[in-house]
């Protein structure tokens, strides 16, 4: 089960297919350069290859214990922690003041990236802390902030997200968590809450909740909830730990992977005394949750990436190592490694393709939050903010199901022996295979996509995204290497189809949501192909012209390639499956299904 | 978790998509009648839903356990096992002469079917079994039919193939276990042996294990294989039970599902007192095995409808009682079962489509399974025994691979809880998950179909299915409803598609077979695709012309229209990634692709 950080692959991602140097052109990161960046990522890789990768097996087969309403990690992970603590990797991308490093936002995806690759079930719960530090960050009270945002930023308080309640999973307007004023400024919290990633843990000392509850007489539906901070343990005014706050754990899940997340049931104020401070303005706290959650999202689909990768390598190792059989036409001798199979090759061809196009759409994401907070001009603020909407869903949810995809492939390519545990590629679609469900299932993201991304704006992000694409396709096509040339006029068919889908989509909102809705998820999935195709045959342009080394080069050539004759084959198909609209899905009396 | 038996969908693709009637009309079955085969659908039925499907997911969380060497499985399923057998169930296609009820192989991939629904990790023991009973049927000598048929034909006695070593998986050429004459007429056999499904259990008195191996001086290869016939406790001339043989169970896999299967690792000739006798001549071990192995390979694909089935049961019985959200543009009331949302509808009619399309093919291979058996006519035999060859790896591999996709996506309609292993869904996506890899990996049976099927007679079997897809297509093309001349206008078009790789295939064969082999997963899944819509369709016409009732028909005709907008829509795409061929999947240096 060797793995190491692709730190080759994350630095071609990074300049090539996402443009990441348009980040140091802003002026917005003092510090940033090229060196900078490099000593980070290696310094990434040493940490996830040598510390955490190594737990990843036993995370697994010991996963998060609850006894006595405290949970016990896994052997290995305190000290990991601690060390990613001391590393300076949660305060990555926060803003020197809050006690950060001042890097772009998209550092810290490629560090989720790593870190999942590594050990999933260890770094998930990373991503709730910074999570947490944003929105305390953007809108916490002085008070707030100077009690608990640096403690959050450096990781040394960890961070959750409470949203889930039994009844209310993918609908949060019927959350039914209370908050009642205390009297002193703060509130009484009651309720419980589902599904909460490393709701109680052992690996530092206090847990910041932020849980959404209704105040008294707050409207029904989504504009009556509230966000609110509450501790695991109470701080003093001089930021030591006060008193334990009446917020427990009560259970942990039984879950396919992941079993070294505690994923949490909280029950909050089962004494009564549970108390925490309003985050936020009232009844703004789905719209304050948010802040978060579109980052979470990314962050989600990078997790996809990670496992992804992990699955991969081992796959790829697995390949080479085992032999069986022989070439056609050969009865004697040897037998060779399956990767002489070209059907094999086909299977890693496939797991590579697509990590590396999922990856290129995450990191794109990532360099457009940035610069829609970044980019001197108004403008291009607007339109990478437009972009990072656009491609949130995309990059959450079609990276998540390739990663289920891939990583069952990865089991595949080990035959038999991917069946036995011992082997580990069945755990690493055992752990994958939350990615698209957890942060708003793929479904709900596919519904954002072809709501409020594509008709909000009238579709003028999906269009200009499109032309750009096409616009890439058309200068592949004239390229000299006639692979490049192929994949740029597969792209531009595949664009073509996008485009007819989108004007259809965007036609039939006028006259029925349902027609929308029905061909949500094939979109979704038709976009993610052109904008993956697009992010592939970037990486493999600008590489050209940085002079990359030739047999690199071929590398991601065929990649782009192989992709293209997959891949964005199926754009034309997607298109027919989008439009068939709702009637494809006609409301049958579910009776007549079950026979 | 409710569960039954979808006995009018068995009926709807036996009759209409198979065309089973075509055996009673070869008069080789006396008794079959549609009153016997509705009693067999009920009774079958019956002991599936009450006595099988309750054990499943105890199945899982207490499966089977090593001690001592002794297997111990989950608890009830040795009553179930009797009821199997008390019930007639294991010998339904054997000839009445050799301890069974002469009717049709059909019935009994019917019944694994219904099995696999119920209980996955119990009904693939019974396939074994009935694999053992037609090897010794069909080469025993008369000695071990004497002793050994009736037994393993009722499932009295339960049978075994021992194929895999660590050292050859798909590679048998490579087995290394040892056989030599005892000098009474047996065998002295040693070696290991692992993957054993049932190699050892408690359900019944003796275990019949068909074991490969090779004599001394055997020639090198696969035409050095023999089988030999290893019974557990061996077997005195009065036919009672004798000595322990020297063949034991020395581990047990730990797998990703299927807990309740013990999956062996068995050791023959420890002590040096394992013996067994010859089944079949000498050397001809592999293909005699192939007997069994085609058959197992439909059950495999089978399987794999079956766990399809299941999963797809409780993902619509959960989204009819899930409540989530609310309708577009609604913001209060109570919340809406989830199959009220189109994305949702979506996953089910997936779910639903595959599934169905899946049977149809298991379902028509059985048909000409029998048909090539028992047709009058010695041309419709040879053309039915060349489309059950055809047939074969696109059953066993489509099923399968798409049973995978099924699975997950049961999951997925589940959101959070369907990652909560009390849910139950998972455990049928771990489960399902082996029928893409054992009796034969999905990729070798796509080798085998481009192979031996495509191959071996010029692409003549190939070109007749084809043919009469396309009369099918053209049929509906003619039909008055709207929907079906649709849905016959998407086949005509995945048929030429179909055509044209398959000419591809054929015209590269004579040039180079790397180009074939690199395409053989995608014309597999395009074969079946094409297939799988050629049977949903002959059931609307077939259905329609028998006047089933409107609104069953109108659910067939929803679910091949859904069908024929997505899954027939991907034809053309395959095509190309067929057509890409070995340039496709290049033989790069692996160090280019770890990075």
């Amino acid at each position: 089960m060797s793995y190491s950080t692709p730190v080759r692959d994350i630095r071609h991602a990074l300049k090539h297919m996402a443009g990441f140097d348009a980040l140091s052109a802003t002026g917005a990161y003092e510090d940033l350069s090229d060196e900078l960046v490099e000593a980070i990522l290696e310094e990434m890789g040493r940490y996830c290859d040598q510390v955490l990768a190594p737990l990843n097996w036993d995370s697994d087969q010991h996963g998060a214990r609850l006894e006595d309403r405290a949970v016990t990690t896994t052997p290995g992970f305190r000290e990991a922690y601690q060390q990613y603590v001391e590393g300076g990797w949660n305060a990555l991308a926060f803003p020197e003041g809050a006690g950060g490093q001042g890097l772009p936002g998209t550092l810290a995806v490629v560090l989720i990236d790593a870190l999942n690759a590594a050990c999933m079930s260890f770094a998930i719960g990373t991503s709730l802390t910074t999570g947490a530090a944003k929105a305390v960050k953007a809108v916490g009270t002085e008070a707030q902030k100077r009690l608990f945002l640096e403690k959050i930023v450096t990781g040394e308080w960890s961070g959750t997200m409470n949203l889930t309640e039994p009844q209310a999973g993918s609908s949060l307007a019927d959350i039914k968590t209370k908050a009642e004023p205390a009297g002193d400024g703060r509130y009484k919290i009651s309720g419980q809450k589902i599904y909460i990633t490393y709701g109680e843990h052992d690996l530092c000392e206090n847990i910041v909740h932020l849980v959404l509850a209704r105040l008294p007489d707050a409207p029904a539906g989504t504009g009556g909830i509230s966000m609110f901070l509450v501790p695991k343990f109470h701080v003093n005014d001089d930021g030591s730990l006060g008193e334990r706050n009446d917020v427990y754990c009560v259970g942990l899940e039984h879950k396919l992977g992941l079993h070294g997340s505690p994923t949490s049931v909280m029950a909050f104020g089962e004494s009564g005394e549970c108390y925490g401070t309003l985050l936020g303005e009232e009844n703004r706290g789905l719209r304050n949750m948010f802040i978060m959650m579109n980052s979470a999202r990314l962050d989600v689909g990078t997790q996809g990436v990670g496992i992804a990768e992990r699955s991969f390598q081992q796959a790829l190792a697995f390949a080479q190592e085992r032999r069986q059989g022989r070439a056609p036409g050969v009865r004697d001798g040897a037998q060779i490694p399956i990767y002489e199979h070209p059907d094999v090759r086909r299977m890693l061809f496939t797991m590579k393709s697509l990590t590396a196009a999922a990856r290129g759409i995450c990191y794109a994401n990532a360099v457009a939050y940035d610069l829609a907070r970044t980019a001197p001009d108004e403008t291009a603020r607007r339109e990478a903010a437009a972009l990072e909407g656009l491609l949130t869903p995309i990059s959450k949810a079609w990276s998540t199901d390739r990663a289920n995809e891939i990583t069952s492939i990865g089991v595949q390519v080990h035959g038999g022996m991917g069946y036995v545990e011992e082997t580990g590629a069945a755990q690493h679609m055992r752990d994958a295979r939350i990615a698209a469900i957890y942060e708003g299932t793929n479904g709900i993201q596919a519904m954002d996509l072809v709501g409020r991304k594509l008709q909000g704006d009238g579709g003028e992000a999906a269009r200009r995204f499109i032309d750009d694409v096409a616009a890439g396709a058309l200068e592949a096509k004239a390229a000299d290497d006639s692979g490049v040339a192929y994949a740029g006029q597969c792209l531009e068919a595949a664009a073509a189809a996008l485009a007819d889908s989108t004007e259809w989509l965007l036609a039939r909102a006028a006259e029925d949501q349902e027609d929308v809705l029905a061909g949500a998820a094939p979109y979704l999935r038709q976009f993610g192909n052109v904008a993956g195709g697009y992010y592939l045959l970037r990486g493999v342009l600008s590489a050209a012209e940085a002079g990359v080394r030739e047999s690199e080069l071929e590398a991601h050539k065929q990649v782009l390639s192989f992709y293209a004759d997959t891949t964005l084959a199926e754009s034309e198909a997607l298109s027919r499956a989008v439009k068939a609209g709702k009637e494809a899905v006609r409301r049958l009396d579910p009776e007549l299904l079950t026979a």
